[in-house]
């Protein structure tokens, strides 16, 4: 799982001024824990003619082993966080002849 | 941008045990704040014959007003949480003949 690091501890941030509570401010941090970190932006290119499968599944959650590809990741991923993110499916099929 | 919130505030967690230090421990969250979140697991199915254009954008950081399209929003993304994510791109061009 992707754990999320505080990186200098809790700030009272300007949102927090004049809180009676104790407020604690997280920043954001990415989406994507691991894959190719090197580049500086993780973009594919998917060739219509190089679909690996008719359909092909490409993640969107950024947990596969098999990146870009899907390999189900997304459900444990979902389940650990109560996310709901799924991946696009690239369907090359033929489209059915009309009757 | 996609604030996290600490639910019920630090706590001290089993990784923390025996820490001397300040230890904070923040779940994570998901990686999609808003897209369809009333849908289970946004799944998206792109027929190639109904692709919108030629070369064919799709996101995958959960932040394009398009959505399931990439609208750029990914840069601002990653220049916020210093992440490295990018869209799908979809080639449906067709091969060039050979010469
Ligand atoms: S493994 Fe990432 S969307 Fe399925
Ligand atoms: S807007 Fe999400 S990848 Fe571009």
């Amino acid at each position: 799982m992707f754990a999320l690091r505080s990186i200098a501890g809790p700030v009272r941030a300007p949102a927090c001024a004049g809180s009676r509570h104790r407020c604690v401010v997280v920043r954001a941090e990415g989406i994507n824990p691991s894959i190719r970190k090197s580049e500086e932006k993780v973009v594919d290119m998917v060739k219509v003619a190089d679909l690996p499968t008719p359909k092909a599944v490409y993640c969107r959650c950024w947990r596969s082993a098999k990146f870009p590809y899907c390999d189900g990741a997304h459900v444990k991923h979902n389940k650990a966080t109560g996310d709901n993110v799924g991946p696009l499916v690239i369907d090359s099929t033929p489209a059915a002849a009309p009757q």
